[in-house]
């Protein structure tokens, strides 16, 4: 029998000012990493987080969409003379930029002929061809060309678009996660845990990451992998590496 | 006269699988590109975010580092199997990967000679003829190879160090920023500050970004630039096309 699902990557390329310069936090890197892993078993390989130019937007849309499986792209997919994304993926896939019928329709309709200006209208200019993700929430839909998923900027709306990207994807093994956190330091359990993670390199990936709760030091132990069984076999492992050092684990 | 000052800018390598997995929250790009704009007159021009493997930290740093005057790395300095970027810059410039003799004198200190174990040493361990960035917060010290500073990834600890990072730095323009935030919708005013924005193109750079405040729906506009004056202008043109499109105005 062939394997039919397979390890499924992405990558996202977050297109704005306000990010790099710091004046806005991202939250859609979180938002989407997490949902593609839980819902889709694909796993976020690279984020980039490029300014509002044309010329970087097509250089990185043309590099990501080959290297990865799917780009998702956030922001630039609104009104204004900074929103420069859907005609930069146009411009990058040598595809005719123009107005997508059936956005145009959402839009007019959303809102009212009288009030659908110039500035609307730009949101219903895509990428020939292009397939609409709808918008439950301000109407104004994503679109994917190729392989490139364009959503906005504005987490709630993101947010809510997020279960329409679904249909355009193809799903990846689920990858399974478990954190142990030990009252330890990390220097103390470092050594050991690198023979954990070389017995089960190809398997299984962790990481150990510090933290401060309550006043006390700890390390988060974050296991991931597509088998399960080898999952909690590296868990049971840690549990007994903890034992034997007499740490505290703080839940399982 | 020689112009003295010019644009200096900067890339951030963020590395680490829990920041790609949405697991944690990045907090360290809001917090060094806002450092670098507001008291180095430096802009960061990209940011990347990617995992904890020698191949891909290898690539990222050569091209970062020839693309932009600075890059900062963050995370990967820590002592356990999966804080491999000081080895890994090491293996990018071809310098040998050895214990750093004031690194190390100060970590021993830190730690006292019995505590001081392999997994602390390794914090020791850099590319030769690294210049170190002091760490008041919890002694193991980030470092700068070439244009490349690397701090750790823990926010706290990190934002410790920021100041000591100053030292290696030129400084460029300071770039000001202004924002009007305006009590209307993206699309009501896009068509006028396009309009604008061409007029300044050279000098300043105008973003909208919508807000919610309230219950009210919002414009925040970001202008930048290194010339003062210039936005002072462009800042009065926006107040002028607020008012003429009888618009509030939150705050100057």
């Amino acid at each position: 029998m062939k394997k039919k699902i397979k390890k499924v990557n992405a990558s996202i390329l977050i297109i704005g000012n306000e990010i790099l310069s710091g004046r806005t936090q991202d939250k859609n890197l979180v938002f989407i990493s997490n949902w593609l892993n839980s819902k889709c078993g694909i796993t976020v390989k690279e984020v980039r987080i490029i300014p509002d130019e044309e010329k970087t937007i097509i250089e990185n849309i043309l590099l990501l969409s080959k290297k990865f499986h799917y780009v998702f792209t956030t922001g630039g997919i609104g009104p204004t003379h900074d929103d420069i994304t859907a005609r930069s993926i146009s411009k990058a896939f040598k595809i005719k930029y123009e107005f997508h019928k059936e956005a145009f329709a959402i839009l007019e309709k959303y809102y009212g002929k009288k009030k659908f200006n110039d500035g609307r209208k730009k949101m219903a200019k895509m990428p020939r061809g292009a397939k609409l993700i709808y918008n439950p929430s301000s109407a104004a839909p994503g679109f994917i060309t190729k392989n490139v998923l364009s959503l906005p900027g504005v987490p709630s709306i993101l947010n809510s678009m997020i279960e329409n990207c679904k249909r355009y994807l193809t799903k990846g093994l689920q990858i399974h996660s478990k954190t142990l956190s030990l009252y330890t330091v990390e220097s103390n359990i470092s050594k050991k845990l690198e023979l954990i993670q070389k017995k089960y390199k190809k398997f299984v990936e962790i990481g150990s990451y510090p933290f401060f709760r309550l006043g006390k030091i700890g390390v988060s132990i974050v296991s991931r992998s597509t088998s399960l069984s080898k999952l909690i076999k590296v868990e049971k492992e840690i549990i007994k590496l903890a034992k034997q050092k007499k740490i505290k684990i703080l839940k399982i």
